[in-house]
């Protein structure tokens, strides 16, 4: 038996990277229904990695999209705490698929980084709680604490199914914190936890003019443009300044305590770095009196994330296009109600439509904002923990990202999420190139070890 | 030997629509690669037909696109004139094809009306100008006037080739005036010549934001979207009341004669007719102090054709996209000048790019406005003759659509075309379910040789 868990993963690093690697070879993209049977694949994958580490009672549980996963390890007792380890399995599509420099579902080390779809966000991440378990046991021997894994299939398309077996199994569930690895250390080498995520309100506009398309000579200037309409609607959103429109919008927002605002600027931070390396593009937008961490992390936005109208082939067409469809989403902060959010903004968009144009609104899913409690004592162990490993005080940040699922637990299992991830800002998720640094798994696995650890110890 | 032109096309209705059906089963259409061969078919078709019809020194003539067809009839001899009849064989594209209610490639007869891509635009009409000939060889045995036909295959991308070869052989095609049926009347049974045409400007924005897709929840709020910069920038080019914002835009711009626009308000036009059942939308838009018929002929206008960018398939991704393109056109009607357009088109476009956002303009094609002297002989004797077939005055009017060929003969033949059409203006150009009335085709075919007749031999 290893004297430690990291004596064990320094001996089993080829095998630990090789059956990530199998993992992430599935394309399980959830929102696309033709590879629905590989999102069912992963989910099968997951739960025989639950079976293989050690964990018991593996469930994988249909529901009426993509499966969730289930399994636990109960025999710390009741004197010990309970940690959920939730992470998702579903990748976002891989398109534009001719910016990969190798191919998205073919894992490849490169620079000490492994590229693959799903590296970072979620499968190399939620892997480490796994292979955490197998480590602890493997060297150990024992778990020190209880654990419960519900891993989900639905993530990156709203997570509807887990979301609702959250509000109707809270007693299965019953847990003293969650743990997810699904954010970013905020910058290399630093341990950070993140204690804010923004909600997300995701919906589909779509514009409708004239009844056909129609010639642009001969009805250009008098008939209304389903394209040009929606392009009018969707100027009408967010000003030039990157201010949201719609009435009442900011009228909840609540302002990051002093104290936090001051942390944020003590962190390393280049705005030209960050302009250069990350976003790639000649300016920077949004609210200018904002720092950009606070415009990220602290400020609701608007966004338009595709859209499509009229005749988009080869050459020319002239046609004035009878429909058009934009997917339009908003970020929210604390204490913006995306109930309250979804009807200002849908009232807005209907009232805004130009002339002759009709739209319709579709709210394809909707997620609180969310704040955690720094004092909470998981929360002490786990930045304690991190910081040790790292060598390195622990900063508290928050994500401008939505992990909806946090929200879920606070709401009806009454926990605190810690949201202990190990990417980096530099990852690339939801883009071409998605990769996750391939030392940062192995201290992953074995800094959550550490906090299984200290955490059911202390306990 | 049939005794008239009309006694002709009466007993051979079956097989000159026949005829024609088999033409428009060839799905020539000019701006997707994929239909090149068939593009290259029809122009075999057309020669083939004009053959058949008596016409001699029938070429067909590579370009660097699609081919010409040339044929001539010159044996009424010198003191006789020459009518150079020109078509097009390539069509639109034919989708959306979901909206057809009979394959656009499948000619089908229902309620008088042949159904088919290409059946009005303008297969169906130049074929009219063929058959003209047939007709008139058939039952009287001669053609008292000297005949040439141009018929391309770019009309509908452009009509590059045939520019460059009216150019350089104004010799060969010398004539006294061109004959054009790509139009319509101005109502059924309104005998109609279109004595104005707009020009036609078209290109292509592209936007470019950040470097690549970039997660929205990491990076929104910071972060350019290109989707967001095109919807920004497209939205500058007009405003809400339908007045292009391109600084000079309007400077050049005619204004029809007083007793033009008079006899326009005297033309039979019922708004809510012209937004019920040819538009289809609850309102139209435009420029409001100028009547529908001014702001469709003589005003010119800027249409987004196309719009694409960012993630347009089903459900939600999250993405700030780094790239989108646009179909922008603008038509032209006298004195604009297409190069005059396109230079301040682009400079303002490229000025107005919003911050973060790069721009790209591709001019496609560029194309000049027309306007016809209605009192030439030839026109006079058109319109005398398309009055006394259809037993009612004819009416001249102008088309917001563009024929850029009609300003090619203008300025490299110095001579005016006859542009008249036997299309309705219902029949779908460009859309799903284009269709042409079958009376109308043979209306057409001994209106025109009427015409030849008459033309020849007055002359």
């Amino acid at each position: 038996m290893p004297a430690s868990v990291s004596e064990y993963v320094e001996s089993n690093r080829a095998r630990l990277l090789d059956e990530l690697k199998d993992f992430l070879r599935i394309p399980s993209i959830s929102t696309l229904p033709e590879h629905a049977g590989d999102v069912g694949r992963a989910a099968e994958f997951v739960a025989q990695s639950l079976r293989d580490a050690g964990l018991e009672n593996v469930e994988v549980i249909p529901t009426e999209r993509h499966p969730l996963v289930y399994a636990d390890w109960l025999r710390a007792g009741e004197g010990k705490p309970t940690v959920l380890c939730y992470g998702h399995y579903d990748v976002q599509p891989p398109d534009p698929l001719e910016l990969w420099h190798t191919p998205p579902f073919e894992p490849t080390e490169r620079d000490g980084n492994l590229y693959a779809r799903g590296s970072a966000d979620d499968k190399g991440q939620m892997y480490m709680h796994v292979k955490a378990v197998e480590a602890l046991r493997a060297s150990l021997g024992e778990i020190p604490l209880n654990l419960k894994f519900l891993i989900e299939g639905e993530e990156e398309i709203g997570g509807a199914s887990i979301t609702k077996y959250v509000a109707e199994n809270p007693e299965k569930l019953k847990a003293d914190v969650a743990l997810v690895s699904d954010t970013a250390l905020y910058a290399e080498g630093i341990p950070t936890l993140c204690i804010g995520l923004r909600g997300l309100v995701y919906t589909e506009i779509e514009a409708t003019g004239p009844m056909r398309d129609l010639h642009s000579g001969l009805y250009g200037g008098a008939a209304p443009n389903a394209v040009f309409g929606l392009v009018e609607l969707l100027g009408k959103l967010k000003n030039a300044d990157g201010v949201v429109q719609v009435p009442g919008f900011y009228d909840d927002v609540a302002e990051p305590a002093a104290a936090e605002k001051a942390s944020w600027t003590s962190l390393p931070f280049s705005e030209a770095e960050f302009l250069a390396k990350e976003v790639g593009s000649s300016a920077l937008t949004g609210e200018a009196d904002r720092t950009v961490l606070e415009r990220v992390w602290s400020r609701p936005t608007l966004e338009v994330h595709g859209i499509a109208g009229g005749f988009t082939g080869a050459g020319a067409k002239t046609v004035i296009p009878a429909s058009a469809t934009a997917k339009v989403s908003m970020r929210l902060v604390p204490n913006q109600n995306p109930e309250k959010v979804v009807a200002a903004y849908t009232k807005f968009v209907e009232e805004s439509a130009p002339a002759g144009i009709r739209v319709k609104v579709r709210v394809l899913s909707a997620g609180e904002p969310l704040l955690v409690d720094p004092d909470h004592p998981a929360i002490q162990v786990a930045a304690e923990v991190f910081g040790a490993k790292m060598g390195k005080p622990t900063v508290f940040t928050r994500s401008g990202g939505s992990i909806p699922i946090v929200g879920d637990f606070a709401r009806h299992l009454k926990i605190p999420t810690i949201l202990m991830g190990f990417g980096l800002p530099d990852d690339g998720l939801h883009s071409p190139n998605e990769k996750y640094k391939i030392e940062n798994y192995f201290l992953g696995i074995s800094t959550i070890a550490e906090f299984f650890t200290q955490y059911g110890t202390r306990s």
